[in-house]
């Protein structure tokens, strides 16, 4: 921590916050300039409040030196986490396609949509068998039913599943039939929901709040990390702007800042952060030539009649065409689709 | 709903629409104008998503009509709603104040605040005993021992209190010690919590999230409501913004609007909008001139000990200054303070 | 300035930070703490551009130190500015209104204007001439004709005039006929133009931009000042945020904020934060009860007709309702309308 | 535009609506709904201020149809604009890279970087004569001498020029060394210019503000183009949000966007919207994968002793690595670099 006293601040007030720092056992560091007198506090608990010295008086400033994340830090673990799931692999030199409906509607829906997926060339289902809705009037998902049906398609079409968890109660069951557990972004600083994942054996694909900083979304990785499961991927689906052309903003260079502080994947869902069909193959082909990891899509045969985010879902034959973009586009940027 | 077709629409994509809408079993009214045809759809069901429309060819522009909550509407409720809790009513012409610490640390502690702010003229008590912390290393409250202290320090002082509850498995503690349920900024969009918050049998004070348009609150009223709790109440704690001088940004036009809005009472939380000791009183008199039903403050007597937020709570005696204020303020806008 | 190194910083990246420091002429004060070494920079010109380091290796983070503003901030001048224009002192104990139609349409309504509000208790007639609209297809205003009918009711009425100037051309006939020069929000970053402003004998009321910092906001000031005019007074109407229910967002906090980090008045303009007239009594009495030096509110006696911003202007009789309101509530605050 | 009555409002308020439509020479179209009743207004002049109408007694919403600017949409202009500059064309099929230094600092510094950008397939140079700075302690610019350079520095290359005009009275001089008129984003919306600017006969690059939607961006484009000149290029520089990683947040998705709704060509500034050396090409990249028409980078042969942004400035190998990035990039999505 680093405390900037006033220009005119006293030498006693300058003592009172040295004495301050001692008191709560940090190491005090002072250095007198011309401007002004800087004190650098060493060995700071991550959990101090530092707003406490900013109270005190003659203090102009007060900046937190450490990172309040450990595990998540790329500091702490320099190598890229990379997962390995089946027959998949994440994190690694290879972009993965993640596509499928908003959500499981039937049996029928989801054999049609998991093959092509397969076929065009993406490793990982997606699909909501519990789906958060704003509104309590919208369709809520099929729940278990939903979760077999994804479960079956997958495995006769090679793929295997990410669905979202909406609740601690609901872990197990994700367990039992998903390979990543989702977490949406309006769970991600549900607390006590992140340390029970913590203790889950699978993955995590943790998305970003659509007003969180990325040293909130690293924090919420920390909950997850420190509770036990080191398996975190993060997820980039738009922030919430001024903007109102599309859902919500992609924050594209959330990509190479992220892959700068932190060693765990980035996936990016282009179909929530830009929420309307036609725009969403550009975003697509930006966030890989950005660097991501890997891609979040919405895909449905029959995006007129969804229960749910049709107008955000791509067609199958879209869906091909993007697989030929990126594919290029991850090339010119040393990457590569399998 | 309402559509705009674009300007050089053909006579083939007025009928598409229009199709599409009686498919859906809506009533479409046409009118063409000259420079451009709009379509009325009437009997649209609210959980039809309007950007199936959008995608449509020839179409420019759709917009929705009804509003897509009707429990928390001022156009379905039109007059205030004035809750009774103990001997404390909120919703009437009365301001309440409710103040208290951040955490419930120990028995002497609340004890001591319980007895200033009820002399300063607090009608409830806050303090958490679950506390959702951004960093996992944090002070993360002391749970029910907690919630015992709270109790006998209210009921000691004749104050009631109201107090976070973080998921739904905790439901039931909270509503064996405390008087009001509050739901943190971060579980607003909780959706699962939420129905089961439907279910229990105390008044909700539901917080904005730092993102939340006030549309997504009242939708998030509106799942509590549907579910059967009609007695919520909303409450803002700041949104957030480019602004780094302060924690968030209270959005002071918000009161007025929601007051226009919705029929359920408007709390004002300026410790958390602000976040720093000295610029909160002037926040919270400006919550009041605005209009709002109540305050939630942070009350400490050993700030700079304090467990949590230590920083944005006031001292005692800056709480009863701060009535005096408020309670002018609140008589020269046709409100008072008992 | 502070540097951090990274925990893993070799010796001979820490000397290159120092090597470069020297290099521009600072002094160095280096401390090595557990965690991390820090750098403490003294006499670093406000001109330097601290992401230089940023960029060096073994570097995790520079803060600056020195506020890049000098003539604005309290510390350089710890006594509030107080302007005496005519018989009206701004940024003493008295609150000023300042109200008047959007733009000037005519000598008759500018008349019949300048009397409701001083009557009303306004001290200050605002009126546009030169409008800056988003549209080129808007009423664009009356040119000088508009001035001197707005002179001229001015001084009928014992009034004192704040016009807006649009650009460096226009200032002399501003200061012709207006006692202060108001700069629109979309100026307040037009560098060239607030050079010239610093050469006019007239005090500034400049706006905050609508994304503008409040540390963006005092640079621009410090424009003007560092050119010659120390008389600025600074205007909060409203920041955008993802916010729609109103027109912009009032940030009321930046009031307490900006009194504590600079000396200039603080006046508020709830009609453009707000945008819609019967939510701006509300801000504007939060305004002042959050402490603001003066009001600049839109007035019309026939806003329907009105050639800009009718729907956001209020009624004469609401004025003098306002009024009462305010008198009580700047009393409750120890401040006073005359 | 369309007026949706309140579902209670009553006969004489929904008659009010009407009577003033045509008041105001609308033709109203009436439809009655179960829910409510909607007013379709045909024949809006695009000046009038619909909140006039959401004041009327019984109305609950008001929403526009019709867009307010008419030369720069797409409708108006279904092709896109082609400008033909010397030897370069802009707004085809080929995507242009335009590179330079922030400011020009001396002759030597700038024949140095226009050798290296036209020999790494630029086509364009930028360069600051004239610099718009936050701080007026900062470097502001060599004036008509560097626009001297910079022209002889072009003209030795092959290259074109495009320098920034920061007000009316500039507009002379830079049309007499620049090709393309560079207007910044704190100018995107300082009318007067932008009306001067319409007569100017050099194409424009209007950048987005920083707080700017894109349809105030394009009503600013139409300030130019309906003063009499058509040659307007947009350009995305990175929006204000509440992020603090990069210097701004790039909206992507803008880029699909406005091909949509305007026949302007789209160029992307990477440099200031990131603001960081290290982390724009990954952005430039996504860019080009997302669509547009061109790129504006700073480059700097020694960044380091920049006298403006260095930290943001591309060294010209690190150029030379990005030309051969994007050239695949713009191939894979059906464009070409030349």
């Amino acid at each position: 921590m680093v405390i900037v006293m006033q220009s005119n601040a006293s030498e006693a007030q300058i003592e009172g916050v040295i004495h301050a720092l001692e008191k709560h056992g940090y190491e005090a560091h002072r250095s007198d300039g011309k401007a002004s007198t800087v004190i650098g506090a060493v060995g700071v608990g991550i959990d101090y409040d530092h707003r406490h010295l900013t109270l005190l008086p003659g203090v102009r400033s007060v900046k937190r030196i450490s990172e309040p994340f450990k595990l998540a830090s790329r500091g702490f673990h320099p190598d890229n986490s990379v997962y390995t799931i089946g027959n998949v692999t994440i994190g690694g030199p290879e972009v993965i396609m993640m596509a499928g409906p908003c959500a499981v509607e039937s049996r029928e829906q989801v054999d049609v949509i998991a093959e092509h997926v397969a076929k065009a060339g993406a490793k990982v289902i997606r699909g909501g068998a519990f789906k958060p809705r704003t509104s309590p009037y919208s369709f809520q998902g099929l729940g278990e039913e939903g979760l077999r049906y994804l479960r079956d398609a997958a495995d006769r079409n090679g793929l295997i599943v990410v669905s979202e968890v909406m609740d601690r109660t609901q872990i197990p069951l994700l367990c039992e039939y998903s390979d990543i557990l989702q977490i949406g972004a309006r769970n991600m600083q549900n607390f006590t929901f992140l340390k029970e994942l913590g203790k889950a054996e699978k993955p995590i694909l943790l998305k970003r709040g659509i007003a969180a900083t990325l040293e909130e979304l690293l924090m919420s990785a920390e909950y997850i990390m420190s509770s036990g499961n080191q398996q975190v991927m993060l997820c980039l689906r738009g922030i919430r702007t001024f903007g109102t052309h599309t859902r919500n903003t992609l924050d594209i260079a959330a990509i190479p800042v992220l892959h700068s502080i932190t060693h765990l994947p980035v996936i990016v869902d282009p179909s929530h952060a830009v929420g309307i069909r036609d725009k969403i193959p550009p975003v697509a082909r930006a966030a890989v030539a950005a660097g991501c990891d890997g891609l979040l899509i919405e895909v449905h045969h029959n995006p007129e009649d969804a229960l749910c985010d049709g107008p955000q879902a791509l067609y199958p034959e879209t869906l091909v065409k993007l697989m030929g973009e990126v594919r290029a586009i991850a090339t010119a940027v040393g990457r590569h689709f399998d």
